[in-house]
């Protein structure tokens, strides 16, 4: 929320500046939103099994978003002999959606709200949450939407109908992706361990058609055919659990799984997504900034969102 | 949950052992309650408005209650010249209500139960949360019992009525109870500074009785005519929130507040109020551990619970 | 720097939105400044001798000052019977000054260039640090204004001359101010044991008609009798460096010293001078928040200057 | 410890509840076990020579437990298509053994018990320390029993005889396990890089049979042909020290050493001894969770624990 | 270990240097200590019942030490317009005691080895360490030296005989010094609530001649009236436990007791008894510093041993 | 600093004694050094541009570097069979250059004098940083020394020219080093990810000669082929930015960037360039402790630095 450049006057290092997301503006009138991408905060996390905490997502990833906020415009990456994320690509920060605490039905719908606003705007939404419950709101703004594929990386599965009447947990959105009409398939990577979704879960899933890969599996393919796997030119959306990557590196979520992915595991199926699909909405959920005092997730989580908004504009641009 | 005393042949140090309240048995069958009191985890944070973390209130008070169970029978405390908790005074702790995540009516409608459970079985029911939003369905629980009047020790007055349909988060508790024919009225100490009660909610709790002083009113008058001023010879209900503490002996809490009490303003009101009242439940809410990595709230809040029982069984000792 | 109020169709808890100090409107442009308050970060800590991270302060402060921000307007405080900060208090959020590192002469320009705009808008100025050094281009932000005595609350006198070269770190502001024609004296409020200022400058200090007053030296005149010891009828700027506090509320801090201040100890001391006296400027400082994990310096950093801005504005509006 | 399956009536999520290990039966009276596996707490930490802290060992360890412990019964893995740890399993918690501060002997006498308890009781014993000491005293409880290969996971040798006097510190355990008639071997991977064992510890382990590999040389080598490297058909006691794995997702330990294990390096190896050998006992030390805020390594450790159980009653099901 | 002065030619800031106390001359040859005050670290702490980690005390109290070590000679402190410990007042620092894992009896030779040293080369031996059982070798050096009376400032009274064949753990050394010939009594200060001293250990050290105080009857008595209860004229032996402090400024220690001391209720006592007594040796111990993450509780240690010297030597150079 | 071997009659187990780099002799007066190795704190960290902190880097790297320092002489490495670092290398500890806040050129000129009189003793500098701007005086002490090539590990490229008028920041110390005639050139291992450095400073780095590799290039290479393409036979100075190392060991910086070298990944590059090259100086920088609770950032720079002098000293050795 600085003027960016040297140009302007401001060294703007990293640690200063109010933290929205890469200080890019803050549109508080959601009617009024022109952008490619539009930033949503969705602090809800009354959907987690264990620690909660992932309220307080947004805000930690905006702040560690700063830190690839230099004054230079654009990243310039020698691997991909690349600039991404110029001036021509146009960020904006929504803020968040507003919660209702004890009301799961009330945030989701606030949350589905916002999407929805980006959407009209023509931005592409890219939600920080909050528990991977948002992402049942997220989707359900794409309702009338042309079909799309979902990408899930993730450690868990999330594929649970109903237990004990709960239907919104954070242990439910995949279930509930799948049942919706716009949604024509999933592919779901990192799928390991245990987890709240039993072994009829995974069944259910593979019956709807899922594609399930563990953290193994994906390595042992590579990259590029696991990114193969995806049905070819799909509009693809992409939900990250933070907890798919290992705890080594994400150690500030709800319910951590060891064997997680590492960086590059998941940077190079993006990167080859990204190329290949269309990309229609994105969500990072689970970072749970307190329970990582090193602020290592954060940084990852924005990383990431940073690499893969990067991903997307520059296959745009050559796409013309 | 080892045996107690060193003739039973172990030095039981507290860091042995599993975490039970004070090692105290476990009674998994809640029927089958026989004890002085019945120590029930609420593990329930979806009410809090700033940080989460309540959910392992039970487990982190648990642990630091081992601190105060040497192998020796009861604590002896020199001031006092007196023995606390000796092995006449039977706990035992119920283990946690179980918690639906989503779904605040259901989770609090299992607390309700424990606590009917715990009064089913003649004991004292000592709560320990979980937000304060607990406390509505512990007070429930005492529906069709004799009138009693609570008392609070909290930071915040809690008295929203309703706000966006929210009726049972932690800032609605005392105007619930408030609003029960078998609460006779509230006495709220420690209130200070801003919170999510507006203006009008105090009007709403003077107007219905409450006696509300502050942190600087109650060090004025002395923990002796505090305690006095609650109605002379009515049964009493305590329900403490942690951040009535000052964030110095407290930080593990949702939302801290400064200008707390400190240890022994709390204690002697305690010790005052148990002298002079029957206390018929208690509660303890909002710990939140992983907001304070040295652990002092949890042992604070080990610390009072321990402190307030051996009150309880010294006074109904003496009173014979 | 979201719509407040609960009619405005949000709940708005605290932990969502936007990190402005209090919510409050973002003024990218100082030029634009039209309000009674304006805040200004300053996150420079290249002038500290122990620990560093008070570059992190306004941050986060900020993040803390939005616990103070329920929807509802202005905060009721019981024991005042008044409501501090409705919507009548404008407040806007500068942003940060730019800080150029290893260069501290281009950043203290850059901290004097937003205290200047903020003054030339006519508002208060309220600048976060960032460590003590950067009360030094506040002051200089006052040349040409009518001259105004200085309320310092710290542990450390600050009023080293020089040494090594060094005239513009953390252990010389306060001397630096004592040369400013528009400062016409200091009250150093909390001094106590060891710092960089040796035994000179205590007696330069007293030279130039500092009044200093330990912890114990205040306590035992209480707050009435120290607020009276400033000249009567003098504006007055304030500058609080966070240590003056006790370790035990405000251990995230540079150089922590035993036996500060408790809350209600300067909180009274700044009731008393706000209704006295005109305050023309603030200054809080050395809040280095990841030396504290539980949060609690940051939370205290932001309960006192909404403490203290209520009282500023509340003197105003009594006096019409 | 509390009812599982949904259809007794608790969502029982991770995060409710007391914390045995895995939430199973506790059993106070150890001549009464009846059970597939009896779980001991080991809390001694006198034998370390750099942090101390895993005296909190078995607490933590059972309390990460319970994050592998949802209402649905047993735990099922996509990957190889199997649920392990059914009801069929019975596993129980014994406690934790008597520690006497400041008393090497009476301490490790004290875990002989436990474990010659759990074997009159026909399960197979899992001790959770505690440092690597406590291995002296579980190997001893063996005395008398059929021959049995020892497989070591850690990044230190372990193999001191003797210096200053000290024969039972958390250096000598492989030394002490090698001059026992009823161990007939061992295996010790992980080895890294500088440690209290000088180079005559590293030749007088090979001059008694030991196959000692580094990290490196495990990898080179693959888990199976590494474990093909165990004795055929030997049984088997596991022993594995948390710092054999990377301080990057187990920091919380005494020693760390840089270069360690990852999970699947680990996991892979323990799944085919299990398939291969039969597991006669098992420790698992040195978990010193106050080291790890993140709670990253009791959660290794709960999650290792739990797949090796797994893993060995598989393989005794399969095998009839 | 730097030269100070910045006539020197360094500024010398805290931060810099090796840690020796007060950046202090390191005497790797016992047998040269030719020095005022001996400065000896013995970290051991396998006398702990609960939290270990007071091994590192003797390197945190060393650390946090540098920073009241800024290049000018001595410490002025404006309230008593006095500066304390000048470069007349030689301090030195002798290192640590050798410790022996797992051997209790021989590292506390070791320890007394080192006080015996210190006091063979006329210096004020000042112990820093490890758990509170490192007073009993610490006492046991002054074998054949001329009675003196030993102030216990602590939360417990570690006075248990014998229990479990345990007499050399933290939970006796106020016992074991009551039973030397050339202890002449004791002073209790701090002592609170549950520990591990049982009703007959009060009993016990009452008999003996213990002057036994809490908290609250120390503040009743104010710091004067306490200080004037040590026996007119005795020379005194202060042992510090750190938890005799409050959790708020104190947490990182092994056993925290809520209700304890605050900075100037020591600091008071500590500087009648400097201006009374000959003050013959000095242990300061229990500072876990892994527990408290703020660093406030080694800086405490530290400060108080600072003005415990000051006040000493002070106290001598008046009496000159 | 205390005396090595167990026939000395001490333990010396890691936790004792003074922390000096590996408890090696500290030289205070600078023009006396005769040594192998001269160790160099260098605690400046007014360079940074997020995180600062690194100021503390060399009192944990000393204090980690404990860890390496068991009383037997050496360390024993089984997968080389070889013994590193015997009494035949001689190491000694120089203590901080002086450092003056506010001022970059004065700390660097002191860091510079440091540099010189290692230099000037024969002895191989190493410096712990601080920042990496402190490579800047490090490269500078060598003027009129033969060429070398530089070895720069690290995740930033730091080849900023100038900006703002900065020019010694941590974003530029390689740009300087390129611009020293005894420079010959540069390569740079593990620069990936945005940064200060912008397009820009990659064309100039190249245009003089940089070889620029990713952590994935140097992983595709191998470190045989990495290590060779440094120009044969050059004397090499090698600058370690502890943020080449992936966040899951090395959080503890202040500008961490994901996917960064594993531990094998370095060490192995390390042993061949020292096999094959003169080393000339080493320095080790950007370990911000405080930003790691676990202490493995600190024990990995202490590791690392440990393994590279042993590498070092065991070719010098070969090559008698």
């Amino acid at each position: 929320m600085s003027g960016h450049g040297y140009d302007g006057g401001r060294l703007n290092l990293p640690f200063t500046g109010i933290c929205t997301f890469g200080k890019r503006p803050y549109v508080a009138d959601w009617t009024q939103i022109d952008a490619d991408v539009a930033i949503l905060g969705a602090p809800f996390d009354a959907g987690t099994q264990w620690r909660a905490g992932a309220r307080f997502g947004p805000r930690a990833v905006r702040d560690a978003s700063t830190l690839f906020s230099f004054g230079h415009a654009g990243a310039y990456d020698h691997e991909d002999d690349a600039t991404y994320l110029g001036e021509d690509v146009r960020i904006v920060d929504m803020g968040d959606a507003d919660i209702v605490h004890t009301d799961t039905l009330q945030s989701h719908a606030n949350i589905r709200a916002g999407v929805e606003a980006a959407l009209a705007g023509g931005a592409l939404p890219v939600v920080i949450g909050g528990d991977h419950s948002i992402n049942i709101p997220c989707i359900e703004a794409f309702e009338g939407h042309a079909p799309f594929h979902v990408l899930q990386i993730d450690a868990h599965l999330d594929f649970v109908d109903e237990r004990h009447g709960v239907t919104r947990g954070h242990g439910n959105p995949m279930r509930r992706a799948s049942e919706k009409p716009w949604v024509s398939g999933l592919t779901q990577l990192g799928i390991r361990n245990v987890s709240s979704t039993a072994k009829e879960g995974y069944d259910d899933a593979r019956a709807r058609g899922s594609d399930i890969l563990s953290v193994r599996q994906v390595r042992a393919l590579g990259p590029e055919a696991t990114a193969a796997r995806l049905p070819k030119g799909a509009p693809v959306y992409i939900t990250i659990d933070i907890d798919a990557f290992c705890p080594s590196i994400a150690p500030g979520t709800g319910t951590p799984s060891h064997g997680g992915f590492l960086y590059y595991d998941v940077l190079e199926i993006l990167q080859k997504v990204a190329q290949n699909h269309q990309v229609v909405g994105i969500d990072l959920v689970e970072v749970a900034p307190d329970y990582d005092p090193t602020g290592s997730t954060s940084i990852l989580a924005a990383q990431v969102l940073m690499n893969l908004l990067g991903f997307v504009f520059h296959a745009r641009a050559q796409q013309g």
